[in-house]
């Protein structure tokens, strides 16, 4: 583009251009509403004006220990202030925070400290065996901040493993330590790692402007306000809670911390502190809604409860709406900042049967305003598929909300993002309403006689009987199809002694093409990673076995 | 910073950074919700499907006609659908919208079209005339697009001027033209001219970053969703309308066009479109609380009014809340997008006395959460005023809502952003709880014997005064004294009769200083300005001519 009068002598300056940065929303809220109570964990209250000077103290604490830009911290915590005020208090310091799955095992969590090259190491007592025996294995010494959380369970607390207690060490910090935005908003501000189920976890890379664009998309989408309770039922360590450590403090709403996802709490939590808005992976709401009568308290107010993974059965919409929540369909991945994606509500659904209801709700659905573009793609030709609800596709993304890349990965970032667009591995249909429904993961998807089949259309159809829990269909390979789908199949409470595999695969054939039915089905639990989502490889490798 | 594992093989690439800008809005809501009414106008109906149609050949038809980037597209409209449309046509176009002021002369037209070297006028056909003369007064041909909007009272209708119609102009562009956001984010986007108090109109330049953030923080602030109906009761030529258009975009809620401001179509309209946000001078206001008791029709619904320039007396936020308004004040300037700050409301103000909450209401608040900062400043020294509540400074901004500059005025724009912030003009304290409250324009100031007196808290007492409906205090020139304050009064209807200057200089001095009451009182209407800005500087003249 030439110059022109609208180009000359109108440049950036300190005045009109500055980073964008989730940072900043603390800044606001501690400036507008400091005696809001930011955070209640337990008996304790923080208000924004505390939290703030806590978030100082934190970077400031860092940035004695010699850590700053460039640098990891890690922190394996539960949804407790101290993981909170991480978000903010380590790139504050100009640092980057890394939040571990609290449920990895020691080899991962090694290999992630040692990948992310982290310079400290904030850890929970409840997780200090699997941090003893992770550091064990890295061959480099880490400074170890303990969270000694007096709301965890005596009986959960092992001995504390660090240098100094999270306390101890904020006051080694300056609540005056500069409230100073990144240098440049690509500027690294988190480090989380995929689940990998195949080989070893990759580090995602997200930026200051992305984290902040996000943050906005997400508090448009779920309608935030300064009076929103937020509970932490998803774990802030995944993909930062999706953004919504850095949305709730934009509106200065009430973060309400919880160390664990059990409904005993829950319901009484939702009901004394008046929660709004909680998030969380399908197994929440599979909890909520089998929980004793007796723990499941009545509460006066609407919850908006936002899931990703699975599409919620109807039942399971039905189930959650009779107990006073709302529930939206999420889909994202760990590269678009968690999610991407939502099932906007269209008034006329109002009117809809339930079960065609839920038909609409199950889908991943359009993209946040926040996010520049979403699509399905045949991979290959990057052609979009047709409007037409049938041919499948791979949904690509692109926009400020996607990763920087793959942490040490030039490969695996190039690869994600071939052809200009984020590759997210998932196949779809595009519906001529321009909602997107999830069939099926690339790797998951079952060739059986030279026919896909979509294990997701398959779990559909199991989640429809009436005796069964929870599904996940894999292939499972086979002398003469190549392969054929296997289920393993939870059944609800009581069903064990009135149902077999027979009778599941007989369901299956009066609601399903045969080719697409199940051959083989096992009962049990099924295994689940820390953010619910069931671990598909290990099934693989199970049906593999009794091949 | 010196590189890190953060910073290498993480670059920007087409799926991960692309501009940000409210066009992005249009595609959204177009997408996901295009049978929704963006635009209500008369028994018009305008769905976002539409919208977008309508604005990809407006797009087209300009850059058919060779308008592009670095080229400005003057419209001279009232709030009707196409200066709506013209807010994302034009840029889509990579072009500048320059909505005008309609209530200026044919000379500061003519100005405004020559410096903005506009390629092309959109003009309603009420407006006419005054485009006549000023296109008279510029030497070259410019191409002129008619509004002719069958809204138009068939009176006010003059001939038309230009060569095409807005719709048949709309039929020579494709409504495929490419949805392309502009190269950069730090492009222009609009042109919105100073009302020029002094001197010529200064051309504040707006760019997309800022529209998309302005917008984003607008959504946030007042709380738009997609059931957000937006009356039009703010001119859309005034700092695009304080990004509405773009905000109520963004969340998919319906603008509900308006012509001209007139209670005995607002209240119906309130009432029949469901209205639940206005923005407006506080001209508006005390038009709708001092309307017929014929007109003001009742409606279900609580209405958010935000308002600009003074400060609302109590008496007007009590009226207006009897009929079922809230109202919010707002600070801001032409050079910040119009709101850079609002008065956040706290809840503890709930429960003060309806003068207390008054008090509290009246200051300019707090900053946008999409404004990186705000503080008063000596501006000589550039050091922050203490938060004292009573040491007067001068308000600064800085972030991403502020001006690219000033067009073609390299000089103005420096002056503005000198040290690093933008100087407002603007004269006032920081309250104990961060709290702005604006004490006058820095060249309203009386210096009266060598003290400074606030012409606003002249005003203040004013318009306690139970008599008054409105009032402007000026500098006189003094023999003695070198300035005094000159009081210029309106009297509410019936009140002539009952009280003269003296009584109300005998007020003044009951209630201030008194080396801060007038010496002079006129009484009259006062000149405004389009936005309902009192024009001081007409005043000034005239109190000077009386001296």
């Amino acid at each position: 583009m030439s110059d022109n009068i609208f180009q000359r002598n109108l440049d950036r300056n300190p005045a009109n251009f500055q980073p964008q940065t989730p940072l900043a929303f603390l800044g606001w809220a501690a400036q507008v509403y400091p005696d809001r109570v930011a955070a209640i964990h337990g008996a304790r209250r923080i208000t924004y004006g505390q939290m703030m000077a806590r978030c100082r103290r934190l970077a400031g604490a860092l940035a004695r220990r010699g850590v700053g830009p460039g640098d990891a911290v890690s922190v394996m915590a539960a949804n407790t202030p101290e993981l909170l005020e991480a978000h903010f208090g380590v790139p504050l310091a100009g640092a980057v925070l890394n939040a571990l799955n609290t449920r990895l095992d020691a080899r991962a969590i090694a290999f992630i400290l040692d990948h992310a090259e982290s310079k400290l190491l904030i850890a929970d007592r409840e997780f200090a065996p699997v941090i003893r025996d992770a550091l064990a294995q890295i061959d480099r010494k880490l400074p170890i901040v303990d969270i000694d959380d007096p709301e965890l369970d005596p009986a959960a607390a092992e001995p504390l493993l660090g240098d100094i207690d999270y306390e101890a060490f904020l006051d080694t910090g300056d609540a005056d330590f500069p409230l100073r935005p990144p240098e440049d908003e690509w500027q690294a501000i988190s480090l989380n790692y995929t689940s990998g189920t195949t080989g070893n976890p990759k580090g995602v890379v997200y930026h200051h402007r992305g984290a902040y664009a996000t943050a906005m998309g997400g508090a448009l989408v779920s309608r935030l306000d300064r009076h929103s309770k937020y509970l932490w039922t998803l774990p802030m360590f995944h993909c930062n809670g999706w953004s919504y450590p850095w949305s709730v403090t934009a509106v200065a709403g009430t973060h309400v911390c919880l160390r664990r996802i059990d409904p005993a709490l829950i319901f009484p939590m939702i009901r004394d502190h008046g929660v709004t808005h909680m998030c969380g992976a399908p197994i929440v709401l599979n909890m909520l809604i089998h929980a004793p009568d007796t723990v499941k308290v009545a509460f006066p107010q609407q919850v908006e409860i936002f899931t990703g993974g699975a599409a919620p059965p109807s039942a399971v919409i039905e189930g959650m709406e009779a107990m006073g929540f709302r529930v939206t369909h999420l889909y994202g991945l760990t590269e678009s900042y968690g999610p991407s994606t939502f099932c906007a509500w269209q008034d006329d659904w109002d009117d809809l049967a339930p079960a065609a209801r839920a038909q609409r709700m199950s889908r991943a659905g359009v993209r946040y305003p926040s996010v520049f573009d979403q699509t399905v793609m045949d991979p290959t030709t990057m052609e979009p598929v047709p409007a037409d609800g049938a041919t499948i596709g791979e949904i690509m993304l692109r926009g400020n909300t996607i990763m920087k890349g793959y942490l040490k990965n030039p490969g695996a970032t190039q690869d994600a993002f071939r052809g200009g667009w984020f590759h997210t591995g998932d196949l779809a249909v595009l519906h001529p309403d321009g909602y997107v429904e999830v069939k099926d993961r690339s790797k998951d998807v079952i060739i059986s006689g030279g026919e896909n089949v979509s294990s997701l259309e398959v779990e559909e159809c199991l989640y429809r009987h009436p005796d069964v829990l929870e599904a996940a269909v894999v292939a499972k390979p086979d002398d003469k199809w190549g392969e054929t789908p296997c289920a393993f199949v939870t059944l609800k409470d009581g069903a064990g002694g009135r149902i077999d595999g027979d009778a599941i695969i007989a369901y299956c054939r009066d609601n399903l093409a045969h080719y697409k039915c199940p051959r083989h089905v096992v009962f049990g639990p099924l295994p689940k990673t820390s953010t619910g989502k069931i671990q598909k490889f290990l099934l693989r490798d199970r049906a593999r076995e009794d091949a």
